[in-house]
């Protein structure tokens, strides 16, 4: 019996104060409205954004929510006027709506739409959703929903690294090996992989990565960005923070080329804190800028992006550490927080 | 009687010390050695780069100094090698050099060369001095050895601004606008001049903006950057700097439209001033970027700038307020930070 227009029941992770773990109950979903979309979400990764509205940090969070934004889903009913998509599709919701109608959508020149900042999770508007292939595993393809396409997309789409150019990577978790493994396809014959944790050097490598430095490992009395500049000969072609530091996001322009390097912001920066450099960094020819979702048009771009991934230049398996049941979402905080991508792949689910 | 090989003497103005006045002696010039040119210089324009050198600021000055980086002179004679540049020649002297060997000269990315940092003024290495058009007046065509090609240049070449274009430039000095110039040249369609004084009005207007906003007279309770933003309903897609106000780069970055805005700063900042701002800004699609000499080639290109100049494409006589002798170059600096270009132009030559 179909469940169009009325209201449903379903399982959902509440987190109803910062700073608590989220709490699984049952919620009522009403149907779709006009230009909306209700999707049975089947699985979701979990993203430090996520932490960081848990964490109360973040001024734009409101309580009680339930959290995510990088699932993959079944189109269970549309609302009124709905036409690109229909019940049984699988979908992957977008947090960066495409209306194709704004000036945004036609500039040509972005992928922030104008007209939707906030969707729901589950109940969400057309223009936030993506059509995919049936055949793509959504357990899976629910990490192109936010952090592969946002580092993949920022080195492919953002930077438009090339052929022989060298780069550098500030933080390797999902997005930063998501930019080594763009910067890899794109030919970029030095790759520097750069964390704190030893321990990823080994998957960064794996991914791509030329060179691993520790941070906390320099020559005495070396800054990151020195010991970058000198060992590359005068710096880096594009750099990238993944860190959501803005002292790393200093590090990393400061360790572009002088004449043409660029510094790509992709890290998401606590409430109220700023960027600081010297403008000589930009007269002497370095260019500091920014990528969300990777650029990547949501509607139009992410269906080939997950073609990428069945066609294997793609790669997702390699980023599943851990795989949970909704009632143990908490651990998955947990471990991601922990950050050691050096543990065996934990099948839990 | 030729005086290659030889010591010649000159006057020239000389600063003893900061924050005193030029003084204008008889100085012994050394003949060119391998590869270097001696140049009688004709003209020169004073720059607020000079002025802040003279000031004591620069913490890379040196005294005693003989300052100036924006003259017109002929070819006095040649040291050993020189193929490029002879006896007669009528050339603009480069602060930015041009050696055609370096990575950076091969590179097609930047201006900068990465062979000669400072150059004297009369004599000077070949591969900093570009041959002009000896039908170029020396003391005109001198201020695109700076001021001029500065501004021009960062629109065309750093920025490539296009039709239909909204352009902001802040600050409408020589730099600023010439920028103005080179907006209404590439076909902007929206140019906002801002200055603290009103009546750069009237030549800003002459030159090409289509407002003029004095930046101390804004709504209550508006940053200028919420005012443009506002006016240009949703900001303006290039920026330009040409204050060496940090405060002014921040504005003129976040007055950048989302998704695609590029702020380009011109200004040089004083020693030790950083600019600031949220890393949102670029994360949500601006652009930061820095232009010094106007992106050009001085060799290559300040040559066909020179012939723009002889057939009517580029002004220079308008920027030209006041003409003094060398006797009178204190009076020089004096106009200059007055700033005031409602002034007739006086010729007291």
């Amino acid at each position: 019996m179909s469940t169009a227009g009325k209201s449903i029941t379903c399982r959902a992770a509440i987190a109803w104060e910062a700073g608590k773990p989220l709490s699984i109950e049952t919620v009522e979903v009403a149907p779709p409205k006009a230009g909306e979309v209700r999707i049975k979400i089947i699985a979701t990764g979990v993203c430090h954004t996520d932490a960081y509205t848990l964490g109360g940090a973040d001024s734009e969070g409101v309580f009680p929510v339930i959290l995510g934004h990088e699932g993959g889903g079944i189109v269970e009913s549309v609302g009124e006027g709905v036409t690109s998509v229909q019940s049984g599709d699988h979908v992957i919701p977008l947090y960066t709506a495409e209306c194709r109608e704004c000036k945004f959508c036609k500039s040509g020149k972005t992928n922030l739409c104008g007209k939707v900042r906030e969707t729901q999770y589950t109940v969400v508007c057309e223009i936030s959703v993506a059509k995919i292939s049936q055949e793509a595993p959504l357990e899976k393809v629910c990490l192109l929903g936010c952090g592969i396409t946002t580092g993949y997309g920022a080195v492919t789409r953002t930077a438009k690294v090339s052929q022989g150019n060298s780069v550098a990577i500030f933080g390797l978790g999902g997005v930063g090996l998501s930019v080594v493994q763009g910067a890899k396809q794109a030919g970029a014959s030095t790759i520097i992989g750069i964390d704190v944790n030893s321990k990823k050097e080994k998957l960064a490598r794996e991914m791509g990565c030329t060179e691993f430095i520790n941070s906390k490992e320099l020559p005495a009395g070396k800054t990151i960005q020195q010991h970058l500049v000198e060992i590359t000969d005068g710096g880096l072609d594009y750099t990238f923070d993944c860190t959501g530091n803005v002292n790393v996001m200093r590090a990393a322009l400061e360790a572009c080329h002088k004449g043409w390097g660029e510094s790509i912001i992709i890290g998401v920066a606590a409430a109220g804190q700023e960027i600081q450099t010297r403008p000589f960094q930009l007269v002497t020819g370095r260019v500091w800028r920014g990528s969300a979702f990777g650029g990547v048009k949501g509607r139009t771009e992410l269906p080939g992006l997950v073609q990428d991934y069945l066609n294997g230049k793609i790669k997702i398996d390699e980023f599943i550490t851990h795989n949970f049941k909704l009632d143990d979402i908490n651990k998955a905080f947990d471990v991601m927080h922990d950050g050691d991508w050096s543990q065996e792949n934990v099948d839990s689910h």
